[in-house]
């Protein structure tokens, strides 16, 4: 089984990076952007067919995300 | 109008940091884990409600991503 996380800043975080790059496309002349923010991507293979959600969750707020700054969205991938 | 970019690491590709995620987690008993691979999120916003899909692929081909070893997928965000 595959899964993937989407990590993204919450809304209320600063993202100086996001920040970055939309300063970056607007100095290259993409002037039709309003906001830029970055995030992550984990593309987890198990072993098994099936997984525990809850062990899922249990990874992401243990160990995967900054529950304090982060919010993520897991969603099953198809291969 | 707002899309999601995720930008993943192209199959042949080695993800040393996606590696290190899978040893990491298999060191703290999550002994499911078969592969790790990371990857970027940037969701960017617009000004106008249309955007021209030529010019998405313009931007993400020439600054956003690495065409020799990334892929990327957009899609639409309702918001």
């Amino acid at each position: 089984m595959k899964i993937r996380i989407n990590i993204t800043l919450k809304p209320s975080v600063l993202d100086p990076q996001g920040q970055a790059v939309a300063t970056s496309l607007l100095g290259q002349g993409f002037d039709n952007i309003k906001n830029v923010r970055q995030g992550k991507i984990l593309d987890i293979e198990f072993n098994s067919k099936e997984v525990d959600i809850n062990m899922i969750n249990e990874m992401c707020e243990g160990f995967l995300t900054n529950p304090l700054v982060e919010d993520y969205a897991i969603e099953e991938i198809n291969t």
